[in-house]
């Protein structure tokens, strides 16, 4: 199993054992979601920008409109974090000190380069496009030379990352078992909806199956 | 209606017709979530941390174990960067390039007050466990002395703050409109599946109807 070197900005350290540091952990985290935040800084001042990624092999992938202003700072080179949260689940314990959530996080540092050759960008926004909706770009219209030029594209590796994973039921006091107070975990996920069909929708343009069936990531 | 003074920091420049910027506004998509993204920086490096907050009137509470990097840095009085996202749908156009995301996120910037008085604090703590589960707060036993000298709470005003929105179906290109490709909007939503009751959990206590009745926020 790969493992990814734990150095000092990746140690979970508040609850250690909730620390992951392998690969395919790590891996499976980022592929049960599309959305990430972002942060940079600027001026000593942080920013956190949400945005949507796609993960293949051992690289994230995120994109932009070319102007913007985490975009044009990612170009010049300095350190970012990238975290994704899956939350899970409310913890419900019998004191109020031992209330936790149920999830499932990673965190990456690194620099981000940016991908500039038209085949390759194109491909990372295939990445992108296929952890949100996978099925979804076969069927569209691919950018062309110009929304290409409007788009810039960053990666970052899984170089230096970590998760942390809280599950399970609630941890009580043991002077507390006995109060009468309900206690468990209250699961939550993220479902999709009634597709809405655009109002402009040609006619005989039937759904296609990966939107019915499709499962939310995270 | 209250305006939130619009800075440099917080003036939305990609897309500005999505920046919000009224009190109100700001107020309503933090009201729907309890997990915001805290970044803060150490020797130049951004640190993007995941946790849960309460809103109360003008500002947001957050906390966590004491002993933390984070709740240790936020000590040192240095800037902030609070950003909440509430992903409500996948947009699908007819081109790969006008698909987006729906989505109410906020971002707030400033410094966090640490609360350290004890009712101050319990307060604090009550605020953000009604957020995460309204009506919990009442049936629990309270934090005891040990347990508040554990936990670090701070909370950051709503001052230098605004809000970004995407909302409704795609917008293609005209050039795109006679293509052959369903087009329209997934709806996304966290809702909560069936509770788990604690394997310990004493016999004849009832579910109460909060949790029974749970509508996630965001």
């Amino acid at each position: 199993m790969k493992k990814i070197s734990i150095t000092e900005k990746t140690k979970v350290k508040r609850l250690p054992k909730r620390g992951i540091y392998d690969f395919e952990s790590i891996v499976k985290i980022l592929d049960d979601s599309f959305v990430c935040h972002i942060g940079f800084v600027i001026d000593d001042q942080p920013f956190v920008i949400p945005t949507c990624y796609g993960r293949k092999k051992d690289k994230i992938y995120f994109h932009g409109y070319v102007g913007s202003r985490m975009l044009r700072h990612l170009k010049t080179d300095s350190g970012i974090c990238v975290t994704v949260t899956n939350v899970e689940g409310i913890v419900l314990a019998r004191s109020a000190f031992h209330h936790s959530i149920n999830y499932r996080s990673v965190v990456i540092f690194g620099k981000a380069d940016e991908i500039t050759d038209p085949v390759e960008k194109t491909n990372a926004l295939k990445i992108i496009s296929e952890q949100i909706l996978t099925g979804r770009w076969n069927d569209v219209r691919k950018p062309n030379e110009k929304e290409l030029k409007q788009t810039s594209v960053f990666s970052i590796k899984l170089d230096e990352a970590s998760a942390k994973v809280r599950e399970g039921g609630p941890v009580d006091e043991d002077n507390d078992m006995g109060l009468n107070i309900w206690a468990g975990v209250l699961p939550l996920e993220t479902v999709a909806k009634l597709p809405v069909k655009d109002k402009a929708l040609k006619k005989d343009i039937s759904m296609p199956e990966y939107i019915k069936e499709y499962k939310k990531r995270g």
